[in-house]
């Protein structure tokens, strides 16, 4: 609670300093905390709360698929990590290091995981030898480390949590279904869920993971005109198979190596949550992963404070059978401080109870999204407040949707395109002509990258924006977080 | 699956040799393998499954007494460490460095957290400046590492996963207290959910926490007769407030130290389960944290395939709606085999479903710690494989407890102390004078150390089996993994 006082009084504009903004409503809010390690956080809890909600939704989704959890050890050999060339390539510049154990210098370094394809394929090869060991549906929820130059609270640190699975496949097909029913999981888990509409499709080649054949991808639009790359989902060929000898007896007699994917999403959907369905006020969290999704907050002049105190925890103990709920009843702070600080905090529904509510027999609920107040009688009070509950998650989701589709442009003129990204109005669809140079060209001269080539979109014909020849594909770009 | 065929076929008589048993039950039911990192492991999803359910009923109990869960960075500045001196000295020569980040080699070397009061101490003492703040209750579910010389799975990993909790109190009182408090429930939760029955108490000055100022300890005794610390609640005092300033306004406007508490159990858990539950045939789980509680198995000569599969998928359809069940229909095994299968995976209750229960609408159930068969009609089914369920429960408790009460011994005669310890025949409930000096010279010469100064024993006149000198205090002396 330290800082209380301070913290409802400030957060900067969102409209002056978004970034300012963000930064204050984490903090404010209590979501995280600088850690004394450059580019860490500190989750504390009520963030925390955020992402236990979120891992047990996305949980149930993957076990419902047929996925289970295991765990992989944090330290793996150089070696390993060197096996698979692009891998390498794209992980060594940012990975930390361990050197010495005890008071020994260890003959091998050892990398911290930055993600974990090497050492699980090196347990896969011990694992598999059959086709009747396929397929192998394994995800982990763990901590990786990437030592990164420029961090962000929840978007970019040098250590996040998420999760990762790691799948194998007697053939190619069963490899790219898989890697598509993810990003499927993903794209419902985000929308349903957190309340965040997606665009889905696959990464350019020079935007994909070190070591996929294909990379696809959830990409969502802040609220400041950036993108967000929400979830991945690779397919990974036999990249890793050939040099981990990830083999098997196919049921032709023939030793083949397995097809593989992975796929994750991280601790970074909280900055997505944040950055989505924030406001002036400050978080507004989708009910489905809000810590608290009700705030009694209790209004109690001198004389009633007893039977209001006593009235509200009553309420307190029927909602909570169902629902999470806090009762704020401290005595040193007023009704509107504490209205301020739980909309800060993003709670999807405040209740409020007075006297004459009491005599009543009604309560006054207030939802965070809207402002809008409610007065509802005593004996229903379980069913309008899970009504409202449901329609702060879709009217969030309805707002999110409109935002995103307002600020998705049309465009194969370059100059527009160039003033669009600048002036950060938003999403850019437009023709590309597939040329790595073009994709580059652009991203030096307007900082756009390409987001997703979609698949859900016909071919029509365009002129590549940045070179004018002739093409049939169109592209999202977008400025990146 | 790989490797079923044989795993079935051999595990080491548990009589033979115990710790070989022991590592063949963990290899071939699956639960775990080894890494490729020196004494680091792999937790399988069948292990791992336990431990989610461990997690999940821990964690519940933790809550329902007020703490929150959050995250803290797992690379710690070597300063931090040093700042408390016996901390420092106790986890120095076991802690992993990293000391290079990407390319560059780092400035001040960072710690992978063995534990982390140093660095939550740091966090409380930016938090925490009135006595309103306090009490603070957080804990976190996390990996931690220590590179340990000689390990074994699960026992002593050099990287282990654990839940360590970190409190924050205005008094003494109030933290001793807490430290109580979670001793309490660890011995309820490792009693009613593992079905493992514990001593507990206070550790001695030798065997407490690097920095704390008394350790309180679960512990449990092993079907080998050797003990298992399961799990401890450090009362910390005010060591780590003193060198990381956490400090508060107290009420009467002092400025004062918090007093603060840390208590943990990590995967080692599953050794104990192993080796506290499992018997010549392989595993036996408690059913409270199996990941599969029920196993079906049909049994369907030629003519009546179909119709016993389908009845066995109806079964296992309502069945599944409030317990864990597996439907084993594979071709390619036996009947026999799969019942060794899953009695070597040591799940609770086994189904067993053939032609002639489906014409007569009965099914034959078969529990795992007694080899006990009922036959149960259709319609009552779900009630029966609950009740069975908690009958393995109790039994299982039951068994380990009869099993603990016969062979923790009582004596005062050190001639047969060292018998009993050198044959590992248990625990010694023995007069001890209070001097470490005897403490040392009984664990240098029989191996025995303190596992527990307990508290709910009355004082009585003895003589320390050591030096023969009056005392009161009987503690309770076994030889520990």
């Amino acid at each position: 609670m330290k800082g209380s006082q301070e913290f409802v009084q400030h957060i900067t504009p969102k409209s002056e300093n978004f970034s300012q903004w963000y930064t204050d409503v984490i903090l404010r809010a209590e979501l995280a905390d600088y850690a004394p390690v450059r580019g860490c956080m500190v989750i504390r809890p009520y963030g925390f709360g955020i992402w236990e909600n979120i891992k047990e939704l996305l949980d149930r989704r993957l076990k419902a698929t047929g996925h289970k959890n295991a765990y992989f050890p944090l330290l793996i050999p150089r070696s390993f990590l060197e096996k698979e060339a692009e891998h390498v390539e794209g992980f060594a510049p940012e990975v930390a290091w361990v050197t010495r154990a005890g008071s020994e210098d260890l003959a091998e370094p050892l990398v911290v995981r930055p993600t974990s394809e090497t050492i699980i394929g090196h347990m896969y090869s011990k694992w598999i030898s059959s086709w009747r060991d396929l397929p192998v549906l394994i995800n982990q929820w763990a901590n990786v480390v990437r030592w990164e130059k420029a961090t962000r609270l929840f978007l970019r640190t040098s250590e996040f949590l998420w999760q990762e699975g790691h799948t194998c496949h007697r053939t190619e097909e069963e490899a790219e279904e898989e890697t598509l029913k993810i990003l499927d999981i993903y794209k419902d888990f985000l929308s349903e869920d957190l309340a965040i509409p997606v665009l889905f499709g696959k990464k350019t080649e020079e935007e994909k993971f070190a070591g996929a054949i294909t990379t696809y991808c959830v990409e969502a639009l802040m609220t400041d005109g950036r993108a967000l790359q929400a979830g991945t989902s690779h397919n990974l060929g036999q990249n890793f198979a050939k040099v981990f000898d990830i083999s098997f007896l196919d049921q032709d007699n023939q030793l083949k190596y397995v097809w593989q994917t992975s796929w994750g999403v991280s601790t970074r959907l909280i900055g997505g949550i944040i950055m989505v369905h924030g406001d002036e006020r400050g978080l507004a969290l989708p009910p489905k992963i809000a810590p608290v999704q009700v705030v009694i907050v209790p209004i109690m002049p001198p004389p009633s404070q007893e039977i209001v105190i006593k009235t509200a925890n009553e309420v307190f103990q029927r909602l909570k059978r169902t629902l999470r709920v806090e009762l704020d009843a401290r005595e040193e702070y007023s009704p509107g401080w504490k209205f301020n600080e739980w909309e800060l905090k993003g709670v999807p529904v405040r209740l409020e109870i007075g006297p004459r509510d009491v005599k009543a027999g009604k309560v006054v609920l207030v939802q965070r999204d809207t402002g809008k107040k409610t007065i509802v009688p005593m004996e229903n009070l379980e069913e309008a407040v899970t009504n409202m509950l449901s329609d702060v998650q879709e009217g969030l989701y309805r707002r999110a949707k409109k935002f995103m589709d307002e600020n998705t442009h049309t465009s194969d003129n370059y100059d527009e395109f160039k003033d669009i990204i600048e002036a950060q109005r938003g999403l850019i669809f437009a023709p590309w002509c597939g040329n790595p140079n073009c994709e580059t060209s652009i991203k030096e001269e307007s900082g756009a990258t390409i987001r997703c080539i979609p698949m859900d979109s016909e071919p029509k014909p365009g002129k590549c924006v940045c070179c004018g020849d002739n093409t049939d594909t169109w592209v999202y770009f977008g400025k990146a977080y």
